[in-house]
């Protein structure tokens, strides 16, 4: 049985998407960021670098979005949810999940957590400010370069999709709007009838 | 034959030493960051994202370090650079791939590439001044709790050790010093000694 350590909305949902949508037997466990639960003793046991997600094997515990989706997908072959027998396309994939996690996302954490950069609020604030305008430069490029279609890196679906989906939700925190990128737009749409998504964002808002 | 775009001492290196550690036919093509080269038409068309590495291969051009050392690991198997046949182990090494490239590059960048996430002045400085303290915060946290050792995930040498390496070459950059982290400074010694290492070195060296 594997454990997701979650938090509604936060990335950890492209992992919760790609459990549901691997079939995997999974439970969640909510990681309280209200009461900064990532940053207490109990949570970095788990996570010493005191973010979500993490996923909890019978061999021990995995971080890092790119590598639980990665591992999502190589230990539910049968799921389809990379082309693991091509290096090539393989790496098209890694190469989508690395930009979102070490470009769009950290970009708009320059919108909430200036202060991992930054101690002086004035920084802060200008941090905020500026994370719309080097958000929607991230999603353009995505619109006009990456986004292969149908779906993210091309014909098949994979575990590129749920991430980028996760990432497009938070676009109006940005005050930025999916209609803006027609091609994200619609993938957003898309991804809103899977099952596995319906299913997920319920159980995340349910609490 | 495969091409690496590639800049001195930037995180193409680890690029550079896993295709020289697998033994890959390769050529190198310099990107002039004292020109701006990277950000010129000409290499968006090579890399739309303006950043080195880009790898060239017959199939197409892949981006992103994590992505790019995952190919060169599944394409050159007799090279041993990942646990291939272990989905848990393999993903042990992709979230140490994407500690570096999303938490460590980027504490990093703060120091150097301000201006991708401020406007102001002020602010960008205040990135600067605070860089060297949360890439400190970084190491400390590899060297307590990501590191497994000899290697960085264990006791094979994988992609994640060219990573690593490169990146603890640029602590003088924020005025640390590997001696700080006894585990790190062991393996960057360590790497030194590796003929791929030294080739590689030389040759960026050598321009």
């Amino acid at each position: 049985m594997l454990t997701l350590y979650y938090a509604p909305g936060s990335c950890a949902r492209a992992s919760h998407i790609a459990l549901r949508e691997a079939g995997a037997g999974f439970e969640l466990r909510l990681v309280d960021f209200a009461s900064n639960e990532q940053r207490g003793d109990a949570y970095r046991k788990v996570n010493p670098k005191g973010r979500v997600p993490a996923l909890v094997t019978d061999r021990g515990i995995l971080t890092e979005t790119p590598a639980i989706l990665t591992f999502i997908a190589q230990s539910h072959p049968e799921a389809g949810l990379a082309p693991l027998d091509d290096p090539f396309e393989f790496a098209r994939v890694q190469a989508f999940l690395a930009y979102l996690c070490a470009t769009v996302h950290v970009a708009h954490a320059h919108i909430r957590r200036g202060e991992r950069w930054a101690d002086d609020p004035a920084a802060i604030a200008e941090m905020k400010r500026k994370a719309p305008e080097v958000v929607a430069g991230c999603f353009q490029l995505i619109e006009d370069e990456l986004f292969a279609g149908p779906w993210a890196t091309g014909d098949d679906y994979s575990i590129a999709d749920p991430y980028l989906f996760t990432i497009t939700r938070w676009l109006p925190v940005h005050r930025l709007d999916s209609a803006s990128y027609p091609k994200i737009q619609d993938h957003e749409r898309r991804m809103l009838e899977r099952t596995a998504v319906q299913d997920a964002i319920a159980t995340e808002e349910a609490g």
